[in-house]
This record gives C-alpha cells, structure tokens and sequence, in this order.
C-alpha cells in the first residue's frame, strides 16, 4: 500500500498553486527545462503514442516572433515570464510507435484513420500539456497556460514543414505572488461527479 | 522561491508510477473518491471552465452496463478495478461560466460558437483528465486509463439526455505490480523539445 505524498507537496501542486500572470525577473536555466521535459514525458498516453513536441521560447528574438500571434492581452504576460512553452502535438507519432510500443504492430492501427489519428494525437498531447504544468509545479515553477493565440498562424511561423500543431502555451518561471487575484470558484463534488 | 517537492512524492506521481492493468481484490472508499475529486478539480482550465464530468463506475450492476461497451481485451481490466472511472467533457459546459468565472462575460464568448466549444470541452476536459490521473496517484492509488471503448454508446447508456460526451475511462485502485510488464521506452529531450 502506498500513501499519500505529504500536505506540502500537494498543495505545491494542486491545492494551492495557481495560474500566473505577472512574473518575477529571473532567469530559467536551461537545466531546469530538460528536466521538466524528462518529467512530464513519463506520464501515461495511450500505447505510450506521447504526440506532445514542446518549444521553449526564451530569447527576445523567439519572443518577438511569438507576440504578434498573441491576443494583445496575452502579450504583455508572454513577453514577462522568462520562458514560454509552445506545446503541441505531433500528427505523425504514429510513425514512432514502432520506438515506443515495441511489443505491437500499433503503427497499423492508425495508418490512413484520420479522424483516430487527429482524436489521439490532441487527447494525449492535451494529457501531456497537463502532465507539463504539474511537472513544472513539483519543480518549484509558476505556470500561466494560455489559449488565446492564432493556432494556425503559430503553427506556420514555428512548425513550418511538419505536422505538429499547436494547441495552448504555458508561461513559466517564477511568479509574482502579489498581483494574484483571488482564486475563482470550484463546483462542488456532486455537481460533477457521482458514484454508481 | 519554492523547491521542487520530494524525490519520493516525485516518484510516487511520475518517476515511478506505472499504468495498471491488474487489480488487488481491494475496494476503494467513497470518501477517498471524494477526495480525488476535489483535489483534481483545482487544477487549471482556461476561464476556469471546468467541463469535466466524472462518473464513478462501482457497483457490479453498474459495470454490468460499462462491459459490453468496451473492446474484448479492456473488459477483464475493468471487471477486476474497484471502480472504473468515466471522464466526460460537458458540451454546455458554458452555461456555468457565470458561477465559474464571475467577473466577466465569458458565456457570450462561446454560445453559438460551436467549434470552439467543442475544442474548448475536449481541451480542458482532458487536462483534467490527466489532473485526475495525477491526484490518484498523489492519493496513494495506482491508475489505468483506457480508450478502447465505443464512445456513442458510452454517451447513450451514462450520459443520455445530457450534452456529456465521454473523453476516456480510468480504472482506479490497488494495482497488482507483480503483473507489470517493464516500462515502455520514452523519449529523449531533443527528440521532442527544443530550447530558442
């Protein structure tokens, strides 16, 4: 049997973490991102198919590029927090299953499905997006996960020749716990959730 | 400045969990599944949308209904979990924006748009998906989420005369280890990231 992790822990990482949006000036390390990565890639996909492909946008001329396809409200954010994660998924990862679920044909099952293939690659590149903030808050990091940007237009300007596609960004870094605002409500458990 | 959490709770929600696919003959608590809701609840959705909905399958009537829906293979993994988990997205998900996400005209964002809803449901309701993977583990569980089932017919037998569409399904419980095959090979960092 195993326990709980301790109180601390989770409130690192869901009870009391929250989603940033002003950020303090420090800088990411390097390090600290493949670490991320080589976290988050150990949570479960179906036949371990792992579509998500991550850029880590960090230099002031990545970051250019980046703010034009950003709702203006997102720029400001983007553009203050040290590091901003572009995830998205990969429409070919069916071509890696042979790599990754070598114990099945599992390449075959998607070949030619594309409704199966665009379904899978966007559930379990979203699973990914997920398992990336947590990751990031069992780091230590802040996160401010955003959707409102061009997705097409991203995807152009940074996947250009390959069929990865965007689906949402993720400020991270440190944030500046002052400018939060108070954190919005939750449902209840029987307002979503029953037990048959 | 906050450190990153334990090495064990580390290991406990990524590093070294594994999906499950045999079960101890071992039930799971009502409270505890109240528990795993209200801890994966406070993870992030954009707009706070919350559009997952969760329906605990237990009872043996109640997998009596689930098994015939579900592939072959997935069907004695169910049977033998102390309860199997449905994770729904709810399409009109919208409609509680204004409890949600009170200060501001969110619903208007989204009715009539249905595209969007649709992508937003299917997004977010899987992050919290995967938010709810990671809080079972948190909680001492062991997890094994499936999508091998016909998902029309799930909707029909569980979710009829609501706009829930089911997302995947995860079997909770004790998990038999001694039937763990090894772990399946991940990516490398520069396989999937990059850093500009």
């Amino acid at each position: 049997m195993t326990n709980a992790i301790d109180a601390a822990a989770l409130d690192q990482i869901f009870l009391q973490a929250r989603t940033h949006n002003a950020w303090q000036p420090r800088e990411l390390s390097d390090e600290l991102q493949r670490k991320l990565v080589d976290i988050m890639k150990m949570g479960p996909t179906s036949a371990n198919c792992s579509p998500a492909r991550i850029i880590f946008v960090k230099s002031n001329e990545a970051k250019a590029r980046l703010k034009p396809l950003l709702m203006e409200s997102n720029q400001p954010k983007m553009l203050a927090a040290p590091v901003c994660a572009i995830l998205g998924y990969d429409l070919r990862f069916y071509d890696h299953l042979p790599q990754l679920f070598p114990h099945d044909n599992a390449k075959a099952w998607f070949e030619g499905n594309d409704d199966l293939i665009r379904q899978t690659a966007f559930r379990n590149g979203t699973l990914q997006g997920a398992y990336f903030i947590i990751a990031a808050r069992a780091l230590g990091l802040d996160t401010g996960p955003m959707s409102g940007f061009d997705n097409a237009a991203v995807d152009q300007e940074f996947f250009k020749g390959t069929e990865v596609k965007s689906n949402f960004l993720c400020n991270i870094g440190y944030g500046d716990a002052s400018e939060l605002f108070p954190r919005s409500p939750r449902f209840s458990f029987d307002e979503i959730a029953r037990i048959i």
